[in-house]
């Protein structure tokens, strides 16, 4: 037995998309990540900008709004319906990892998931966002918290779950000590013992 | 490269002891589990039934006070301050499994360790329970939730850590839908991948 679909949480910086992408690879799986977007635009009406500026990470307004109001805009909601339909049909497809956009809550009912978290430690994560993203004039630290900050608000409003709890995942691992190579081969080795 | 002290920090009923004991007997570690209990009273000069009762789950007066007031009572700190020790001195021998006691913190800096967290189902935990531990007069929801409520008690006073987060650990898996062999092979396999 082996598990149909991967799910990839991870904080930003820590090379879970990387992750991912190599595990899909090494299994033979369609990766989902950025192209997502284009489906849920297809599925919902929304301009691709809009679905790739608000998909996965809240904009400070919506953070705000998420976190103190407890409530999101009716665009919002209509955008979160519309990718996790999207998500869930990709899911039924099979083979298939899926990197963060609440995949994990979405398919927590699914048997055949594996669900991962990855995170890594500051300097890591500060090291890896410059290499793969380039300077740019925030500093390095800013953009690491207001990112996850984003990422989390969207999270913790549309799963109800609080962000980074093993409960959730099969497998958390630490990219940052185990190194990037050992996570995805943690992960392929794993994703071939699951019962489902 | 390879860890030469591995931690193992799990939920009651998760099977971490027993996935800890064979991760020792695979690797040919020395395994330290109750066994530290009776090395921490030499230290202390504590009745050996003292440690044993307060050296990792907080009493029902203590998890009061540990929660509510925030202060542990003499008694207790000088257990813990001993318990440490014997702790650093174990991890300083090397090629050694230790389960639980807060010895994922107190070994925190040290770059040959891998800590790891176990959790699982509570299905899984109710189960394992009563095969390993027995029936008794208390339902079995009752004792899982009061076992881990002392030791998440004792754990974060003597800490200042939440428990269970994954930024304390390596790796967290899930043994309730991976199995205790899986998780065994996966943290052998992981130690041998340690930079240290």
């Amino acid at each position: 037995m082996s598990a149909k679909v991967i799910t990839i949480t991870r904080e930003f910086g820590s090379g879970g998309r990387t992750i991912g992408k190599e595990v899909a690879q090494k299994l033979g799986y369609d990766f989902y990540d950025w192209n997502i977007v284009s489906e849920v635009a297809k599925e919902s009406g929304f301009a691709q900008e809009f679905v790739e500026e608000n998909g996965e990470d809240a904009s400070s307004t919506n953070s705000f709004i998420f976190r103190f109001n407890n409530s999101g805009s009716d665009l919002m909601d209509k955008l979160y319906i519309a990718q996790r339909k999207v998500i869930k049909e990709i899911a039924d497809k099979g083979n298939c990892v899926i990197v963060g956009r609440c995949a994990d809550y979405i398919l927590r009912e699914r048997k055949d998931a594996l669900h991962c978290f990855i995170w890594a430690d500051k300097k890591f994560k500060e090291e890896r966002v410059v290499n793969v993203y380039g300077e740019t004039n925030e500093s390095i630290e800013k953009r690491l918290v207001n990112k996850d900050k984003k990422r989390i608000a969207h999270y913790e409003y549309y799963t109800g779950r609080k962000w980074g709890r093993p409960w959730y995942y099969q497998i958390c691992l630490d990219s940052s000590s185990l190194g990037i190579d050992t996570c995805v081969d943690t992960i392929v080795e794993l994703a071939g013992k699951i019962d489902n």
